[in-house]
């Protein structure tokens, strides 16, 4: 072997090890893949039907092969540390053409195609719907062309439709070639005050209602025609591995400039095209039959989406470029679907209450009944509304990705493997996992069901220290410092609760809470007035009231009142999309709502200290 | 020599030439430049400078390296065939990356900038125009975020400007980071009921007016605020490789479908977005600062401009898919400009009568005197219109290309080296050469001027025979059947005027004095009866009517009635760009105006074959 090539960590890899196969875990998923040793992560996906989208080839200069190492990461490559940040090494990220493949590997890849969505509970009041899209398809008959009268294509349109619309130039297209002396007939898709495709035949007419969070993307795309879902994807968002939340975004922009706005635009432009292309597939459609997209999400990503930067939000007095709703077409930004296709965003309330809540009020009916009602929407941020006579108030908190899985040591998504709920009975621990197989780690249920019934068992105490006496868990508490956890399930690879991970919790509820009770008593409303509290997102879908009342997440409200009712936003975006009366709706919710300003309100703080503590028993 | 390499023809042309630097000379600039043998032309120009578009690198895969040879050309290589028509090889096409270097070539660079512009020789009534463009720039000063306001950008903006307009992405990109405390002064640029771009300080304003050739392309730079022109650009059009008229292009769309439309449409932008480089580099100004551009241009090139097929146009009925005036965004061509700016196709009137002649009638103000008035814009196809009382009558006649300069054997475009006019006196020739160096080859006044100088000497007769008995220059014409030729020019590379050519000219000006009279005759005018005889475009510049008259390519008209007026296509789309009223008028001119279409008029046919002959002295 020649020095050079024991220089190549991958060479080296595969002199080392032989030529036994060996086995990848990729996660989400689970699934196995096989591989020879001496390849790269990133020819291993390859080989696996997985390929990274790459721009040089796998030599490590365009820093876009990341993956996440779960468990054990080897040592960041020169290359990698030239892409990711501290936080990010730190967290697992590496580029996958820097890394040989080693038996047992668990890598986790940003793109593969993942059920994140959620199933509903709840049912949303669909009959204040009409199916009236702001897209119309609509036959016209062309009169043919005659020696005497030429008629123009285009002039041949507009007389059939019998108004002068603008034509969009993927629209003139369609307009060639017309037989002499027969009528032709076309189908013509008309939108915004605008034509925007013309056909030959008849063909589906698609929307995507697009809900861009901080760490998931989801796209539901719907038959415009008869209002029915035909398909949908949901997958991380790949700007996760530029930081998990939306400061560290925006400071990835303030500190790298034009470069890093562009970097965190086409990261996202690219992760929403492969939604929607995997919502496509499912849908078994042609992208260039989406004629429309309604955008929700918080005003850093709907910034990041359009390539505008969010510099202005993340210090005082948090100034966002735009709030209102705004309109583009789907070949400015690259959109995956038809390129004259209009996208909406949604308008959004404050630089940190954005249209992914407005899309929640509009979902929920938030306030239409005149009693008091509460949203809480708990994602990466917590965003709170109350809606009480003709107010509607909101503020937003950091809840931190806690409940969404991550930021916990053996943290992951809602998806196959993941502990979902737990229950501690005469010293036993008996964990539920997605799937039903072997439990791989701990989702934002599963997170508050554990420390739950740890308090209840008496092995965490009122402040949020694990405790092993008096405990009958005792034997299953382990470690110190840092490492001090409570072991969930056994097996060669068991799922723990951290003392840190618990403490990530607290701070997580007591920002929402806080965020809550200040709302509350900014508005004058007590907790036990509230006849209905909201709870949104993913982590609220299979979220156990009893445990978010005990455990303080929630102020004292009749278990009764509490909804889970899953992602409002996307189903607030899916109203919009199906019926154009609600994007008026919209825009006058986003008027009317008020913003609370936590940072500046003296309450805030005095409250979240206190909820950083459980409530004693 | 391995075999390999002899059968390469550059490494064998390198074996065979030795080490000696060779010359080549460019055209149309006459630039000589060195070169070391071995080399193939497309690297030999890469090396002067001037490195042509390729996307395979030199491996004759990819057919864009075109260039052009003038005198003889080398054997077509297989590669080159699979591009170039059988018309283009033996018009000299190759592809440069094929074939090596050889000392005395000359080769055409069909992108090399040349200044093909005309001066216009007559002075457009700019009296009637204001400067009063569709694009304005404002200062707005934006509101600075409050803690108790953290007033969006977007919201900032609106107020300023005091009325609620549609903001494009550009536009909301400036919106961001507003200082806290402090106006923001910015400049706010507005077109067509929309912030284009919000800008720091204050930056220049373009427009540009462009003119699009089947043969050339000009670019035309203006300051909107001033109204001063500030750079302009002229070249070949890149499409001529594909075909030197409009029938031949459509022809290769019909042949090669979507594929042959996209390399059109490609290759107009391509060569569209170096001409706008150029004037923006003459100018000194960045191409983000034109934000509007109107085009004028006939029909098929409107189509290929947009990417519509323009299959519809060179068959009965001759069907556009479009003539109105179409609209959209800079980014949706990738035109090179702001992304953001708008271009304005202005509208034709038939299909071989496009938004050219619209601009012509615009800038020469056709038959707004009351007198009859005859515009002919002569160029690759000779568009002729009539005004007369309320009434304004069109037709299109295929002039071919001998006018500028093409389709003959020595023919050239009017720049330097070329013959712009000829004298005959007792059995000598003198030729006029623009630049006044050696003669390079003949352009269409030059053609014009030979013919008419030998009809006047009796070296050709009536029917366009060239004949050297009588005639005292009988030695000077040399040559049989296809290579008959009379010597223009002595030295070592004589030009010659070929029999051929003055077939060329006699089909070219007799389809145009046809339709002239057609026209004439369609609306009951007398020749006698036309005030003012308009002759546009570059041949019409130089032009000596005496010449058109005596040769039968114009009607008898006072000499003093016929005005050469340049470029009239261009100079409409400029009163347009700074006057947004003329967009208006350009409407309504395509509106009104009649289309006679020759081909189906019986008295065209006849009047053609009877102008295929020179008028008797």
């Amino acid at each position: 072997m020649s020095n050079s090539a024991a220089e190549d960590p991958i060479e080296r890899a595969a002199a080392d090890s032989g030529h036994a196969t060996i086995h990848v875990t990729l996660l989400p998923s689970g699934r196995t893949v096989e591989s020879t040793p001496g390849r790269s992560c990133a020819e291993m996906l390859a080989a696996a039907g997985l390929p990274l989208s790459t721009d040089c080839g796998g030599i490590g200069t365009c820093g876009k092969c990341l993956v996440r190492f779960s468990g054990e990461a080897p040592e960041a490559s020169p290359a990698g540390r030239r892409f990711l940040s501290a936080q990010a090494i730190q967290d697992g990220w590496r580029l996958a053409c820097q890394h040989p493949v080693q038996d047992g590997m668990q890598i986790e890849i940003p793109s593969e195609t993942e059920q994140l969505e959620s199933k509903a509970t709840f049912e949303f009041d669909v009959a204040r719907l009409s199916l009236d899209p702001e897209i119309a398809a609509v036959t016209a008959d062309l009169a043919p062309p005659t020696r005497d009268d030429p008629l123009a294509g285009m002039d041949a349109l507009l007389t059939a439709l019998g108004e002068h619309l603008p034509i969009s130039l993927a629209a003139m297209r369609g307009l060639s070639d017309r037989p002499r002396g027969a009528v032709r007939r076309v189908q013509v898709i008309k939108g915004n005050g605008r034509v925007l495709d013309v056909r030959s035949g008849e063909g589906v007419v698609l929307g995507a209602a697009i809900d861009v969070g901080t760490t998931t993307l989801a796209v539901y795309l719907y038959d415009l025609m008869t209002g029915r879902r035909v398909g949908s994807s949901a997958g991380y968002n790949p700007q996760r591995a530029f930081g998990a939340d939306v400061i560290s975004r925006i400071g990835r922009v303030r500190k790298r400039g034009d470069e890093g706005l562009a970097e965190l635009h086409e990261t996202l432009i690219e992760g929403l095209n492969e939604r929607l292309q995997a919502a496509c597939e499912a849908a078994d459609a042609d992208p260039r039959s989406i004629y429309r997209a309604v955008v929700v999400g918080n005003p850093t990503m709907m910034h990041l989406m359009i390539g505008v930067s969010p510099v202005g939000i993340d210090h005082v007095p948090y100034v966002s470029a735009f709030l209102r709703s705004v309109q583009f077409q789907a070949s400015e930004e690259g959109l995956c679907m038809h390129p004259s296709g209009d996208v909406l965003l949604l308008p959004g309330i404050s630089s940190y209450v954005g249209s992914d809540i407005v899309a929640g009020l509009l979902a929920t009916s938030l306030g239409q009944s005149g009693e008091p009602e509460l949203l809480v929407d708990i994602g990466t941020n917590g965003e709170i509304a109350l809606a009480m006579d003709h107010r509607l108030v909101s503020c937003s908190t950091a809840a931190g990705p806690a409940f969404e899985g991550a930021a916990i040591r053996q943290g992951m998504t809602a998806v196959t493997g993941a502990i979902e709920d737990v229950s501690i009975q005469d010293g036993s621990v008996t964990a539920s996992v997605i799937g039903g197989g072997d439990a791989r780690g701990l989702c934002g249920t599963g997170l508050i069901g554990a420390i739950d019934e740890c308090q209840i068992a008496g092995c965490i105490d009122s402040t949020g220290q694990m405790v092993d006496d008096p405990c009958d868990l005792a034997d299953r508490i382990e470690g110190e410092g840092r490492d001090r956890a409570l072991v969930l399930t056994d097996g060669d690879a068991p799922v723990r609760l951290y003392q840190e991970d618990v403490r990530q919790f607290q701070l997580g509820k007591a920002a929402i809470r806080a965020g809550i009770d200040t709302l509350l008593d900014h508005s004058g409303v007590r907790a036990c007035e509230v006849a209905r509290l909201y709870v949104a997102g993913a982590f609220g879908t299979h979220l156990r009231p009893q445990r978010a009342l005990r455990t303080g997440l929630l102020p004292t409200i009749a278990e009764g009142r509490i909804r889970a009712v899953g992602n409002t936003a996307a189903q607030g975006a899916i109203f919009v999309l199906l019926d154009r009366r609600m994007q008026t709706e919209a825009e006058e919710l986003a008027q009317r709502a008020e913003y609370v300003e936590l940072s500046s309100d003296a309450g805030f703080s005095k409250r979240y200290l206190d909820h950083l503590s459980f409530p004693s028993a």
